[in-house]
């Protein structure tokens, strides 16, 4: 700040005046000191052990990002009581605290009283320069200036700080200095009143360097939590101290930044990625300023903030001009007149030149604050007038119901919510993963929106077939050097997972038609499409997508009624599977009936950890073969009854049917199906869209089942969870079975935005991202698997409660199954709501598959928080109304399909 | 740059030592004066008169930037034959001068020899100021002192300025200043040489001030094309300069800004907008330098350029920690030392101090670009070996045809290019609109990449069902207000066309149940499933996506073979439509054999203009009715045929059918279809996914159809041409057809990423931007329809030429069929291969339907850019080989179904 040093130059005392009209938060008979004594007020700066040596390495940075504190993003409740604005400069010295200071004066000016909290949180070259005194003394100074033929005019008081009153995580570093007045103005109403101005800083060093430096040099770290924590708090405690009586008036926040905004905090953190709000730019009026104001403006835009306006001093260049063009008039761009440079000027006359400026730049922010409100208020009304949701019965959603988000950061959700009738935003855990698409932490959330800009600037959208650019080559690089390692030869892409598996049947059934002698036929007419009925081995309780093709090769369902799609008729075998489900602390396996066998012992079908579910010993067990027999048998009986009908591909979820109700499926029962398929040349399809990419606890489901497709789709997660895109990998011989001397021969399938360059650039950077154990701290040493990320003594503990029917937990996987039966089951239950409704107040958004809870973290979220979530899931169960659930319900039961869905 | 005013203090003259060793391009016989002169020697600085007043108006702006010379952006061959480097500041006065000095001086000392172009474009502060002076002196001087000791020095002699040799665009403003010398250097190799060193100016103004600013005070106004051109031109005329001798040899080219990396040229354009090359930006050692540096570098990140090396002067602030900290690593960030303060000092000590660092930066430079130039080579190979491209058949696409796609800007892809043996990135104007999808022109490119980083930052993903937040609510009210505007009142979002139709089959299908009581019935237990056989009706020659729902409503096809999907059957009554076309200059319809009729008059069939084929008064005329007994005729047949069977919903593409063969339907007949079909309760389905959002020169067909729709899907060009999202938009008695008390009841169909945020958030903005006649120039005065935008005459004269069989021009789009026959026709025809390469020689990016050739521009693209295209094709088809059509061939045939696509 460019003015502040200058400022300690023109210190005079002010007499206390109003003693008797200070709130009660303010001791009034503190005696207020002369202004140069400020400094002895202060706490000293207390000095902590210097931090760990900060190392150049970006993967020991990430990890400490990614592990650390700032990876859980907004932690706090934010109330919308009041405008609040972060001021930001588009580069240090272009004076934020003037306008700060300017702001105060505005608000203690205007016709109407209010209330202003200026929260400077990271102060350096601290005590000589604070930037809350010069706004405080500032405001003072106006106001004697401005009052001084009034004996009956209320100066601001100086008064001691407050004891600190900061939540325990702040209390490492308690806040150094706080000014506090109440009630200054003339009393006339319309000359203005500024019923209380708390400047307040939260943490200071004294060099006059970047706080990261300063807590290097000097000691005092704070994370990013804690400052976050702090300024909340703070923000916080001002508008409930102000009392009813100030209710209804206006009230101001703003919290000055230091620096420029990709300046970095204490903890090294950018500023930017730390304070979410919307913002005033301060830029820059100088030659220069023009490029580094856009540019300024350009990291705050990009990390999803909104800029309300700019604002800078007048240098005679006119560089509002190119500004405004480039903003194309959307934020409105403010025009200081030049800052007098001579030292001894106090700038009083410059402030008051100003006054209208800032009146207008008020303005400005406060139709930006009440015309948010009044969207975040009508949002629920006009969704429910507009839109069309999927999955959604529109007249079982009442408007209060309707969840309203204003932002997401890593795994929560901010959401708009009317608390005790007051108006807050508030972060909520995304626990259903918005639809098993989640894994960014906060740190790839930003680094992706970086990456989108890039790649939408450099690529745009271009053509595909026949070309390459390097988003899509370098996607299909990764995804073969990672999922598709040691057998697909090939990337096919497109949209969303039901196209993925569109195609999938497209290539497998050629394949089939070709190697088992069938198209020779077909193309010497000996044999006509009439004789040759398709059909997939696939599994009761599967999901493949909504579009048509994708739901042929799934078994009835809620979504496959003649109500919902009137042309499905179920092109399959669908065998019913065992699964396998934690119950009673113990993992189980539950045959279905035409699997039970008196040679199974009961030892067979339980097991005391999940690797030994997975354990490829099994395959040489009795119910290996049972399991192979039970799949022989139905292929033969389905041939005999059908001689014309072939089945031309099995297509499965490897390891979990997501849902179909987040069943686990035995894990051997698929590795003997696929086997027994490719012994017949029937190729492998499998479905990772829901499974790929760690969801699990390994990169693919295939490598935890230990055996591999000819075929796979994936997409959901493998955008990291920005952007719709879908890849469907095969082995050579697949694609082989497309190639000839003809277009016809080839396969005619495509999406306008196939291979579309922000998808790929995503892609291609969140699977890299969640592989590489310098930005997920989660992996094993060996890279291979995922800690485990759910407690188990606590999933053990919730497995044994008496209205629980089964859990499974892995990866960044946990579903609990309620006891229930008859509509209480199934697809279209609402069993869960309450328990549903509890849980988003506890700040977890849970969406429900009928009877089924689940949480879904990604693959980077720390143990730490799953377990803080599923411990509130763990005691709103314990809670949950259990008496419509018969105590003499078997766990057996859990092997009937569920008839559930997203 | 700090330190370019202190040069001048330090001028010696330098005597002219190696004249005949000098490339016969420069003047040996003029004497080189000291270098005190250098300014006497400078061209005048011409004063052009002062450009038209700059308005703070967006609306203006924009205009001007799209429809002037910086809407078609890189608009020039650039060649890869020697590493070319933007030099960015972070700010003004960062250093970029003595960093380029510090490389050019790193390559005169570097082993071997090599030549070096420095290229100021913009200069301010002229004649006192010349950054391509600074750059020359200093070069002389570090060699005069290294040299000092040895008579056989070559040292860099000063000659005047080459005679102009800039383009007509350029030659409003010539060149201002230029050094150039040959041969620097000891004479030993390994002690370095310079066999060539040229430092220019473009365009110079005298005040110090920016360039938009200079150009308002001064005159001398640059155009953007003008400038690239210039650019471009010295760029290339340097390497062509050289002669073979030094082929091989190492060649340099950096071009220094002017400014920060978002200051305005001299046409107001930000210069990181101008200039689409690898960059070096100079960051900023000083306290706020980390946020200067990190907000310019992300300026460049977010414009789609590869900053290749971060370098600045050290401060003491360990700037470089936080920056690498950032940048994870992955760009090298060098640190000078810190710059002698003192004014006397030459600096000579400090380049040399420097040029280890320099060379290092050199050595980054050059392993970014020699394994940018491999990965560009090896691309072709690499995707045919792991790519698995849509509607291709890979044996027919040899690995010479692969197009390798450097970057977009605008309406034109750059590619990489091998032309007489040089490697060249070239600009292609991509006349597939990569499929349909594209609109924007290179600013609204910038402005989607800006939203598209906000919107991941600020959203990612967020959970739609039960959900508001604000794009996905904005973008439903742009829709609904645009292309819904009348008959919408619901939004269903879903990921691409195929889907988007899916979708709306289902809605279709729920509401005909309803209408016709089939559904009570069914609830009832009155009718089963398989009593109901629902179809569509639909035309032959459609086409709606690839997934098995969508295929089930076309006609057979191409796609819809056993060989492509063995599930197909075709579920519609498919009618023989009547199609209209240019044939000799005369827009044509032409009946199927069944329509034909002796009722009908010649000159009912030939318009001479498009509006008198869209008019509504062709209605009451004999043809109509003709049409209407005709569908009804069908209807009743079918009814009668299969009694169970019903047709529940009417599916077509208005006004043209897209991968059908850009066949245009007689609007008239679509007209009397949907009235058929409203008066029989039939929902109609518009599929509006290749014809919405002035494809056709209004924002919906319908409106140009004159007729509505009770549900209608959108996708491709929606979001503007960046990313895939689709919508379902339909009126509100569809979506009361699916509310009730159950879950069951609702429509269950969705897709993980439905109303993602970046979708909907560049859907909103690229629809209003194509609707805003600020934004789009090409708006007539209503803002209803687009003006034309291919030049009739030359669209006529195409009309008449022997080889083609029928043209189509209306809005965006301009389609000619050439004559052919057998196999020379349909999808998988080669016919026009020849033709395609000749246009892609050309810079037009063809991609045939079979014989059908089409361009396709943006609905901001100029009319005379287009014209020029088209005139390409003119020229081209003039030259086609005609051999093998036969002067009989009828125009009739033109009515038969073309099987052909994407």
């Amino acid at each position: 700040m460019v003015r502040k040093k200058r400022s300690t130059k023109h210190q005079r005392p002010i007499s206390l005046r109003s003693a008797q009209r200070l709130t009660p938060l303010i001791n009034p008979a503190a005696a207020m000191p002369p202004l140069s004594c400020f400094a002895l007020l202060l706490r000293p700066l207390r000095r902590l052990p210097p931090p760990r040596s900060r190392s150049l390495s970006s993967a020991s940075d990430a990890a400490a990002a990614t592990s650390g504190d700032s990876a859980s993003g907004p932690d706090l409740d934010m109330d919308l009581a009041a405008p609040t604005f972060t001021i930001w400069g588009s580069n240090t010295g272009v004076g934020k605290t003037l306008v700060s200071a300017g702001l105060v004066a505005a608000a203690a000016l205007a016709p109407s009283p209010s209330s202003f909290l200026y929260l400077k949180p990271l102060q350096t070259g601290f005590p000589s320069d604070s930037d809350s005194r010069f706004v405080f003394r500032t405001v003072s100074s106006l106001f004697r200036r401005r009052l001084s033929g009034d004996p009956a005019a209320r100066l601001p008081p100086r008064l001691p700080p407050p004891p600190p009153r900061l939540p325990a995580a702040a209390a490492a570093a308690e806040p150094p200095s706080s000014y506090e007045a109440a009630r200054i103005g003339t009393g006339e109403r319309d000359d203005g009143e500024l019923n209380k101005l708390v400047c307040k800083t939260l943490y200071a060093w004294n060099e006059a360097i970047s706080p990261h430096l300063a807590v290097e040099r000097e000691g005092m770290a704070v994370g990013d939590a804690a400052l976050r924590a702090a300024v909340g708090s703070c923000l916080g405690s001002f508008v409930r101290g102000l009392g009813d009586e100030w209710k209804g008036t206006r009230v101001w926040r703003v919290i000055e930044t230091a620096g420029g905004v990709a300046s970095p905090g204490p903890s090294g953190t950018l500023q930017c990625d730390l304070y979410r709000l919307p913002g005033i730019l301060v830029g820059d009026g100088r030659l220069g300023g023009i490029s580094s104001t856009i540019s300024a403006y350009e990291s705050l835009t990009m990390r999803g903030y909104d800029v309300t306006a700019v604002i800078f001093e007048d240098n005679g260049l006119s560089n509002e001009v190119p500004l405004l063009s480039y903003l194309r008039n959307r934020v409105p761009v403010f025009v200081l007149p030049p800052i007098p440079k001579d030292p001894s000027n106090d700038l009083m006359e410059w402030f008051c030149e100003s006054a209208s400026i800032f009146s207008s730049l008020q303005e400005t922010m406060i139709s930006f604050h009440s015309e948010r409100i009044q969207r975040l208020r009508s949002m629920k009304r006009k969704a429910r007038n507009i839109l069309w949701w999927p999955f959604t019965q529109h007249d079982l959603v009442p408007e209060e119901l309707v969840t309203v988000i204003d932002s997401r950061c890593g795994e929560s959700f901010s959401i708009h919510k009317v608390r005790h009738g007051e108006e807050m935003i508030v972060p909520q855990f995304d626990a259903c993963g918005s639809w098993w698409t989640q894994g960014p932490d906060s740190t790839l959330q930003t680094e992706l929106a970086r990456d989108m800009g890039y790649s939408a600037a450099r690529y745009g959208h271009v053509m595909f077939p026949e070309n390459v650019y390097e988003p899509a080559l370098h996607c299909a690089e990764v995804l073969l050097g990672g999922v598709g390692k040691g057998w697909a030869s090939r990337t096919f892409y497109s949209d969303n997972g039901s196209t993925a598996i569109e195609i999938a049947l497209k290539m497998a059934f050629r394949k089939y038609l070709l190697d088992h002698g069938i198209l020779l036929d077909y193309e010497k007419g000996i044999l006509s499409e009439r004789c040759i009925q398709l059909k997939v081995l696939a599994l009761n309780g599967s999901y493949h997508g909504d579009t048509l093709g994708a739901m042929e090769a799934q078994a009835p369902s809620s979504y496959t009624t003649f109500l919902q799609q009137p042309w499905y008729s179920g092109r399959g075998l669908f065998l019913q599977p065992p699964i396998t489900f934690i119950s009673n602390e113990i993992w189980n396996i539950s045959l279905p009936d035409s699997l039970q066998s008196n040679q199974l012992k009961p030892e067979n079908l339980r097991f005391s950890s999940l690797d030994d579910v997975f354990s490829q010993c099994r395959d040489s067990l009795a119910i290996a073969r049972i399991y192979s027999e039970y799949i022989s048998e139905h292929l033969s009986k389905h041939s005999e009854l059908s001689p014309s009908t072939h089945i031309g591909a099995l297509i499965v979820e490897p390891v979990v049917q997501g849902a179909g109700g987040m069943r686990m499926i035995d894990p051997l029962f698929q590795r003997i199906l696929v086997k027994e398929c490719q012994n017949r040349k029937i190729p492998v399809i499998f479905d990772e869209v829901f499974t790929g990419f760690w969801r699990l606890g390994r990169e693919s489901a295939a490598e935890l089942l230990g055996c591999l497709p000819d075929i796979a789709c994936y997409a959901k997660l493998m955008t990291g969870g920005v952007i719709p895109l879908a890849a469907t990998l095969t082995t050579e011989a697949v694609f082989e079975s497309f190639r000839g001397d003809s277009k016809l021969m080839a396969l005619l399938h495509g999406h306008s935005y196939t291979a579309h360059a922000m998808g790929c650039t995503s892609a291609a950077k969140a699977i890299q991202w969640f592989r590489d154990s310098s930005t997920n701290p989660n992996l094993d040493c060996e890279g291979k698997r995922l800690n485990e990320l759910w407690d188990l003594t606590l999933v053990h503990k919730i497995s044994s409660l008496p209205n629980i029917k089964r859990v499974i937990a892995l990866g960044t996987l946990c579903a609990v199954e309620l006891k229930s039966e008859g509509s209480d089951a199934g697809y279209a239950s609402l069993y869960a709501s309450s328990l549903v409704q509890q849980l988003r107040e506890d700040g977890v958004y849970i969406r429900p598959l009928g009877n089924i809870i689940y949480l879904m973290c990604g693959p980077c979220t720390s143990a730490d928080f799953c377990t803080q979530q599923l411990h509130k899931v763990y005691q709103r169960i314990c809670d949950f109304d259990c008496g419509r659930v018969k105590e003499s319900e078997s766990h057996e039961n859990a092997s009937e399909p569920q008839i559930i869905a997203a």
